[in-house]
C-alpha cells in the first residue's frame, strides 16, 4: 500500500531544487515558511495515506458507468471528493483573490504527486480544474471570474478542456467544431468533442468547461480558433446553478486504464437540452486567439502529467520494492539465513528496483524544477513572465530567465517522466513475476494506468518536436546553453566531491553533459540550416538524452544536498548503470536520421 | 487485421538461419522440399488469417468463466480449436511414429508464430500440448506412450505443465506436492498447483497433466522431484476417457490479458472426485529425476514463448503501421499532397515504426536460428544430442555444435523476443495516439497479451542468469565464441557488400561484435575467479547486449540473401539506429557491479 515519500519529497523539493532558497530570499511572500511547508506535506500525506489510497483501486474496478448522459464514479469517490475539497486541497495553488491559498506551484507539485500516487484516475478531476482555473485567471473577464473563478478554486465546480474532435488530435488546426455569436454577447456552441476527462461525473453539481470551437468568419488553421466557456448549468444570479446548458457526455469510453476517470465524448447544441440553437458560451480572451490562452493552461497540464508519471513510478516502485522484501525464492549471493532468500537480494532484482528508484527520483526533479522555474518566472508582485511574447520588455531578466527555463523543461518534464512511468510500472509488474500479471497484486494496473500519460496532452513525440523546434531556440539558443552551465556546476562539484559512496558520479555526469552540450548545439545549427527533417528525426531520443542527463544531475545534487548514504548510492547507481545510455541516443541523434529517412519508402512494407 | 507476412517468415526460415541450406544437404529428410514448406506456409497463412484472427479478440472480451471446476472458453474456440486440430496443424512436428509428420521444429516454428499473432491465447493450449509430447516421447514408458502419444500428438487430447506452487515459482526446489507409490505401479499425488495454463478448458474430452511432485524419501531441493502424468480422466482399454481422476480446476486467475487462455489454480488429491486417497499419476522417467525430464520440455516451451513476443510485435507493428498510413494529422517534412500528411510520414512516428519492425525481425531470426539448431542437433535418425550430458560421448561433432548452439540461444530467444514483444506492444500503443488506449483498437490488448511472456517459463532475469552461468561454459566456453566467430562473417560480408543501402551496416555489427566478444571473455572469467555476484550483476544487460547484435547480424544476413531494397534499409536502419544501445550496455555489464551491490543497503529506503 502506498505511503507518501514524505521526506523524499521535501527533499527533492527543498534542497535538490531550490525551493528553500527562493523562500528564504522571500520569493514566496512572507506566509510562506518552512513550517507551512512541512505542516502541508505532512497533512498532504495523512490524507493521501489514509483517505485517498484506501479508496483508489475501487475506480479501476468500478469504472464509471453512463446511462442517459449521467455519470456514476465508483463506490466512494464523490464522498472522497468531497472530503478532499472541504480540506482545502483544491484551492493550495489557487488565486488569494478568488479564495485561493496562492501557495507555490512547486509546492502544489509535491502535494499533488501524492494524489497521483494514491490514484491518478482520482486526481485527474483536479489537474483538469486547476488547467480552468489558469486560464480564467489569465484571460477571463472580470464579470467571468467573479461567477466561476471561486467555485473552480474551490473546487465546489470543476473544469475541464476540450481540445480535441475525431480529426482534430495533435493538430487542432483541423477542428471544426462552430462557434456563432447569439448578439447578446455570448456564443451558440456545436460540435462534437471526444476524449475529455471528467467531461461529466457525480462530484459536483456543475461542470465549467472551456471549449476550443471556430467563429463563422475565423481564418482557417490555428489562427481561427477561439477558446469559451461553456457551463453544464448555467448560473442563476445567486451563483447557483440554473438552467441546464445543451452539452451533455454521449458516451464514456472502454479504456486500458484510468478506469475510474470518466472520459467522455461530448456533444454541444444537438438540442438534446436545448432548442438546438446551440449551447451557450461565452468568449475567453480574444476571437482567435483561444489556442494562446489554451496553451496557458496546456502548460501546466503537461507539467502535471509529467507527475503522473512520477507518482505511478513511485507508487509502482514501492509496490515492487515491498513484495521483493517478503518473496523468498533462491539462494542469493551473500545469503547465509535460513531457508531461501528474499527475491530482493538477488542482483537481478536489486539492478531493477534501483532502475525503478533512480529513474523516478530523476524525473521526480526534473518535474519540481519545472515547478520552481514555473513559480520564479512570476514576479514578487505575481505577474508572469511566460505567458508574454518571449523576449518581452520590461519584465525583470530575473523572471525572464525562469520563464524561458519552464518552457524549456516542460516537454522534458511531460515526456521523459511519463515514459518512466511506464518503464518503472513496467519493471515493477517483473518484479512481482506471475504476480504481477494477476490483477488483484495492483502492479498491473500501474501499467494499465501509466500507460495514458506519454499520449495525452500532446503525445510524448509531440514534446521532443517542442523541445526542439520551439525550446532549443529560445533566447537565441541561450536559454539551453545557460541551464547545461548550471547542470555542468553539479557535475564539477560531484566531481570534487570527498563522498566515496558517490563513485565515479562526477566523471560520468561531466561526460553525459559535454554530449548534451554537443548534441544541442548540433541541433540548433540544423534548424538554422533548415534541416528540419534531420532535427525531427532526432527529436525523441535528443529528449530521452536530456531527460537522462539533467536526471543524473538532480539526483547527484539531492545527494550532495543531503545527509543519507542511500542518496549518494543512488546518484551513483544511477551515473553509473542508467546514465550510460545517454552515448547511444547521443549517436542517434547525429546519426541516425539518414537510415531513418533512406528507410522511409521500403522498409515499412509488409509480406 | 493481422495478415501473416509469409514471404518475410519464409525468407527468414529459408535464407537467414539456413534453412534451406540444411534442406538440400538432405538433414530433414527427402519428404521435406521447397514446394512441401511453402504450401504448409501458404495454408497456415490462410488459416490464421481466415479462421484464427477473427477469433481472436473474443477470448479477450469473453475470457474464461469457471463453475464448479468447469471452464468455458471464448465464443467459437471450442469449435476454432477442433477444426484447427481437424486441419493437422497440432501434429506438423509430432513423431511419425504417433501420427505426426515429423517436420522439423523450424518450420513448426514459422507456423506457431503465425497462430501466436493471430491468438497468442489461443496458441498456449498446443504450446503447452507439445512440451508433453516432448516429454513423453523422450523419457515415457512404452506403455505410457502407447496410451497417450497419438492423441496428444493429433491434439484430441491437450497437455499441460504443473510446476509452479504459491512458494515455489523460480525455485522450484521449494515445491511440496505428494506424490505416494500405491503399490500397483502407479502413484498417488496430492497437492496444489497454481498458473496452470488451460489447465482447464471445453477444447477436448481429456487433459493430460504433467505434475512435479515429491516422493515420501525424496531428497530435499531440486534432485528429490519426480515427473507424473496424471490424466483428467483415466482412459479406458479402449482409449475413450474413462473413471474420473482427483484433479480439478479450482479457480481461474483474474489477469491483465491473454484473457481467453485459463490460468488455473489445479488441487490434486483432496476427494473432490475421488476418496482422499489421492489422484492416480504413472511416473515419466526415473524417480527423482523429474526436473530433467520437464527441462526437456521446457527448454522447448522457452523458446515457443520467445516465438510469442515476435508473434506479438508483428501484429502490433500491422496494425501500427495501417494506422499510421490512414491517420492524418499535421504537415510532415516533404509531403506536398492535399491536407493533412499520413502520420506515417512524419519522422518521429516513422522512427517507432522502423523500430518495432527492425526488432520484430531481429527477434523472429533468432528464435528461427534456435530451432533450426534444434533440429540440428537431432542426428538425421532422430537422435538429439541436446539432452544428453554436455561433452557426451559417441554424438556426431556437428549434432554436439548444434546442441550448444540451441541451448546457447535458447535464454536469448525467450528473453530478447519477449522483451521486444512488450516494448513493440507499447510502441504500437504510441503510434495510434488516444485511440490506443481505448480498447477498441485491439493495440492496447496486444501489450496486455504481452507483458505475460517475460514472466512465464522462467522469468526473463531467470534467463539472463541461465546464459550467463551455464551457457557460456559450455565446451569449456568455446561454444559462444564460436557463435561470435559466425556472426562475424556475417559483419564482414556487410562490411565488404557493394549494397550502398546498407550504409555503415558493416561497420556498425563489427564494432558491436567486438564489443560482445570483449564481454563475453570478461563474463567467463568471472566466472572462472568465482566472482559470482559481479557475473550475476551484468547478467540482463547482457543478455540484451547478445539479443541485439545477434539480431543485427541477421538483419543484415537476410538482407544480402534478399532481393529487396526494404531489407536492406531495414537492417542498415537497424545498424544506425537501434543496434548502438549495445555500447551502453556493455559498460553497464563491465562497470556496474560497484554501484549495484554499494548500493544495497540504503538506496532502497522509501521514505
Amino acid at each position: 500500500m502506498y505511503r507518501a515519500p514524505v521526506s523524499e519529497i521535501s527533499h527533492t523539493l527543498k534542497h535538490t531544487v531550490d525551493f528553500s532558497a527562493a523562500m528564504e530570499k522571500g520569493r514566496f511572500g512572507e506566509e510562506v515558511s518552512e513550517d507551512l511547508v512541512d505542516a502541508i506535506l505532512d497533512e498532504a500525506a495523512r490524507f493521501a495515506n489514509e483517505e485517498m489510497t484506501p479508496l483508489g483501486p475501487n475506480g479501476d474496478r468500478d469504472g464509471v458507468s453512463v446511462k442517459d448522459g449521467t455519470v456514476t464514479t465508483a463506490e466512494g469517490w464523490a464522498d472522497l471528493y468531497r472530503r478532499w475539497i472541504e480540506g482545502g486541497w483544491n484551492a493550495i495553488t489557487g488565486p488569494e483573490d478568488f479564495g485561493g491559498q496562492g501557495l507555490p506551484m512547486a509546492l502544489g507539485l509535491a502535494v499533488a504527486e501524492m494524489w497521483n500516487s494514491a490514484s491518478v484516475a482520482f486526481s485527474l478531476c483536479p489537474t483538469l480544474t486547476m488547467g480552468a482555473v489558469e486560464a480564467l485567471e489569465a484571460h477571463g473577464t472580470d464579470e467571468l471570474k467573479a461567477i466561476y473563478l471561486e467555485k473552480l478554486v474551490s473546487g465546489e465546480w470543476t473544469g475541464t478542456m476540450n481540445l480535441t474532435e475525431p480529426q482534430a488530435g495533435s493538430d487542432l488546426a483541423a477542428l471544426k467544431a462552430k462557434a456563432e455569436p447569439a448578439g447578446d454577447g455570448t456564443y451558440r456552441i456545436f460540435g462534437q468533442k471526444i476524449y475529455i476527462t471528467y467531461g461529466e461525473h457525480d462530484f459536483t453539481d456543475n461542470i465549467v468547461h472551456l471549449v476550443l470551437a471556430r467563429l463563422p468568419d475565423a481564418p482557417a488553421g490555428t489562427r481561427g480558433i477561439s477558446l469559451f466557456l461553456v457551463p453544464k448549468f448555467i448560473p442563476n444570479e445567486d451563483g447557483t446553478p440554473g438552467t441546464r446548458n445543451d452539452v451533455y457526455c454521449h458516451s464514456v469510453e472502454h479504456k486500458l486504464g484510468i478506469h475510474g476517470s470518466p472520459t467522455c465524448t461530448m456533444i454541444y447544441g444537438d438540442g438534446k437540452f436545448g432548442d438546438e440553437a446551440g449551447a451557450i458560451g461565452w468568449l475567453i480572451g480574444e476571437e482567435n486567439r483561444g489556442l494562446n490562452c489554451m496553451f496557458t493552461m496546456m502548460n501546466n497540464a503537461r507539467l502535471l502529467v509529467g507527475l503522473e508519471g512520477v507518482a505511478i513510478a513511485e507508487a509502482a516502485y514501492q509496490k515492487a520494492l515491498a513484495y521483493a522484501e517478503e518473496r523468498r525464492q533462491g539462494k542469493a549471493p551473500g545469503w547465509d539465513g535460513q531457508g531461501m532468500a528474499p527475491i530482493v537480494l538477488h542482483p537481478d532484482v536489486r539492478r531493477n528496483l534501483l532502475t525503478m528508484k533512480a529513474l523516478t527520483g530523476a524525473a521526480r526533479a526534473i518535474c519540481y524544477a519545472c515547478g520552481i522555474a514555473i513559480d520564479l518566472s512570476h514576479d514578487p508582485h505575481g505577474v508572469s513572465a511566460r505567458g508574454a511574447a518571449s523576449g518581452a520588455e520590461g519584465e525583470a531578466d530575473d523572471t525572464s530567465k525562469w520563464s524561458a527555463r519552464a518552457n524549456l523543461l516542460t516537454p522534458i518534464a511531460k515526456a521523459f517522466s511519463t515514459d518512466v512511468g511506464v518503464d518503472v510500472a513496467n519493471v515493477g509488474i517483473q518484479v512481482h513475476g506471475g504476480m504481477g500479471y494477476v490483477e488483484e497484486t495492483g502492479a498491473a494496473r500501474l501499467l494499465r494506468d501509466a500507460r495514458i500519460a506519454p499520449i495525452y496532452e500532446g503525445t510524448n513525440g509531440i514534446q521532443a518536436i517542442d523541445l526542439v523546434m520551439r525550446k532549443l531556440p529560445l533566447a537565441d539558443g541561450r536559454a539551453v546553453h545557460d541551464y547545461i552551465v548550471e547542470l555542468r556546476q553539479i557535475a564539477e562539484k560531484a566531481g570534487q566531491s570527498n563522498t566515496q559512496a558517490l563513485g565515479a558520479t562526477g566523471e560520468r555526469l561531466t561526460r553525459a553533459l559535454d554530449d548534451l552540450d554537443e548534441v544541442t548545439t548540433w541541433l540548433q545549427e540544423r534548424l538554422q540550416a533548415g534541416e528540419h527533417d534531420i532535427a525531427l528525426a532526432g527529436a525523441t531520443p535528443y529528449l530521452r538524452q536530456f531527460g537522462l542527463t539533467a536526471g543524473g544531475c538532480y539526483l547527484a545534487k539531492g545527494a550532495m544536498a543531503g545527509s543519507g548514504e542511500g542518496q549518494a548510492a543512488l546518484a551513483r547507481f544511477f551515473a553509473e548503470n542508467v546514465l550510460s545510455e545517454t552515448a547511444s541516443l547521443k549517436d542517434r541523434v547525429m546519426t541516425g536520421a539518414p537510415s531513418l529517412s533512406a528507410a522511409a519508402e521500403h522498409a515499412l512494407v509488409t509480406g
